[in-house]
């Protein structure tokens, strides 16, 4: 399915070709059920804090997402804020919980930059140190670095995404939740990319904090939520502060169309999400299959590693990733993060997995989803081919075998 | 027209019944452009960050926008930063303007909490002074304070609201901005009631920081901007940091289809924004004659001050305000901010105007907006002074002379 197929025989925009959408770790298409909900907000007026009728209405559309987002992430109702995304919901977790007062943050150099930034900005002015857990080739964090930081001590947070945004490589958060746990320090996890792509229990995963984003699951952009485990004596220091919405976390008039949509997106892909995950992850095996055997010498980076379903990260050696992407306009990837993208500084992800500046930029994310066909990737297949073929051809660096 | 007639002949949700919606403070309901806007994006993918064509088409959505809001405000496209709502554009603005080197903030009584509330906890632990300047029985700002502040500076803001939430009083911000300059500070104002409502020129009015929110004019929820004033040296001091979007004042992926909305309804109002006033303001004084003549002794409260259009705050002396709401369901008031319904404690902003708590648990606030008809003026002023009545009678408190 093409994500022009998406526009539900909508009038297209004229700008719409038909391209091949492979692009959803920088947003995926919108579910028809979260376009049906927020649009059912949209058409309604109410302010979810009002108490008449307009009001009641809002607020129950935001109770019955509150509802299904804890439904798919295996917790209870009260334990979710509301936020403008993930990139609130990181910098709020890591604000609220590190005092300054000396100690550690802890996380790793692959993190997203919602998460590197702030705990950056957060702990300059010796507010408290920030430990950098390094990563392995593969993309594993290296644990030896987080005991010596708990022995040496204290720290205040560990914040270790779940599943990296580049190259898809999980993180078995089994230990690191274990050496925080001894260090006396909370948890919090980026699960961005992983919400909606794996099954989650955050009453199995121990955590304290987690931090979601809609649109990378099919619900609508400007909307995301941190997870706030009930009985954790955080120190309530919100980022938003005003009209004391969402307990005090988040002051702001709520956003009730993205909330609804964020709900029926959750719901949506809670009662598929096995078959979805197993059904993209098989594409993208398939994509792999065919740009490695087609196109000798290409890399999947972090293949040795547990990965989400949809994400590859291929390694075309000495052509670039820019060159690549602009000569296929009809495929939709990118070279990196989209919030990096047109930067010129290489993927600071795939430098700390040893790769050469070089090879960074020869890097190219693939990153499927629930509507990608079978039919996308024969198509996106061929072109890739195509045009790695052409632009090794036209740069003369390296025939094929 | 009431609100259900919004609802654009789509089958209306069961909780709706026939009514005349006078919370545009609250929320205004979305207008029919910015809905058109909202859905066409929603029905789009792309991350306004992404190189690719799906991204540009996103990017553009929110280039048009911003100059759409610029047209509306007055003010280059690139002075505007996209925040997820007037909270959130109020707490950057203190946040990156107050260094906590010990200058003063400088706000009204009066603001709204997410101002307030921002304010008292940037300058807790001792990083610089908090003056809350009074405001007089018309809710007009008492200037002395405010000259003895700047006489004994530093000052590093001063923060007052163009329109007052609750009572839609207005300040003449030049005699502020005059004092603030020879003191040296920036002036920050919460436009949040303001822009939409009446017209507004940044190249006139010589604020710093202006916050404002698009659902207060007809634009979805979730969304809102912070202009910030090219040549100004502000400290770099985002709230949320990460992928550097917005020229790194505040991060995360762009809500595209909530701007794509807030850029419509700010093109639909701008264009009929004097007929809009005029009209609303007639349909305003209306109800208000009507209230008066029918039910002796209630009081306009800032009535000698300019006023919004749309507003108006009703004290109706000796009957509690949630008893009258309560008592008629079909038409959605407020007995002050939505942020505080609910809440027990009376009115700041009407307190600080000298009202006692009585009078200010008596009051009720009506607003109106662009899709406010005369038809529903005359339906509530029936059902205010019918249920007045009826609460008087049986409250027994004030027989009408």
């Amino acid at each position: 399915m093409t994500w022009q197929h998406l526009e539900l025989n909508m009038a297209g925009a004229a700008e719409h070709m038909d391209v091949v959408y492979l692009d959803y770790n920088a947003t995926a298409p919108l579910r028809p059920e979260a376009l049906e909900a927020t649009l059912d907000a949209l058409r309604s007026v109410g302010n979810a804090s009002s108490v008449h009728q307009a009001g009641r209405g809002a607020a129950s559309r935001v109770d019955l997402a509150r509802q299904r987002l804890a439904r798919l992430l295996g917790c209870a109702p009260g334990e979710l804020v509301f936020t403008s995304g993930a990139t609130e919901a990181n910098n709020l977790a890591l604000r609220a919980v590190h005092s300054g007062g000396g100690g550690a943050i802890v996380t790793t150099v692959v993190e997203h930059p919602a998460v590197l930034e702030a705990a950056r900005a957060i702990t300059t002015g010796g507010r408290g140190r920030l430990i950098e857990l390094p990563v392995n080739r593969d993309g594993a964090i290296e644990l030896g670095p987080l005991e010596a930081a708990c022995q040496r001590g204290p720290v205040s947070i560990v914040s270790a995404m779940l599943a990296n945004n580049e190259t898809g490589v999980l993180t078995d958060l089994t230990p690191v939740i274990k050496l925080t746990r001894e260090a006396g320090a909370l948890v919090h996890t980026d699960a961005t990319q992983y919400v909606g792509r794996l099954p989650l229990d955050l009453s199995e995963l121990d955590v304290d904090l987690l931090s979601l984003s809609a649109h990378k699951f099919g619900g609508p952009q400007g909307v995301g939520a941190l997870f706030v485990r009930r009985g954790v004596p955080f120190p309530h220091r919100p980022l938003l502060l005003g009209g004391g919405q969402e307990r005090g976390w988040r002051a702001g008039t709520l956003n009730v169309p993205g909330i609804a949509g964020l709900g029926a997106a959750a719901e949506a892909v809670r009662v598929r999400l096995h078959d979805e995950a197993a059904r993209v992850a098989g594409l993208r095996d398939a994509l792999e299959a065919g740009l490695t055997s087609r196109l000798p010498g290409c890399r999947i980076n972090g293949i040795k590693s547990p990965r989400l379903p949809g994400v590859t990260s291929v390694t075309f050696p000495d052509i670039p990733a820019d060159a690549v992407l602009a000569a296929m306009p009809d495929v939709a990837a990118s070279d990196g993060s989209a919030c990096a993208s047109g930067a010129p500084s290489p993927s600071h992800v795939l430098l700390a997995m040893g790769l050469s500046r070089e090879d960074a930029d020869s890097t190219v994310r693939f990153s499927l989803g629930y509507a990608t066909t079978e039919h996308d990737i024969e198509r996106a297949l061929d072109t890739v081919v195509r045009t790695v073929r052409e632009v090794r051809r036209l740069m003369g660096t390296s025939a094929e075998p």
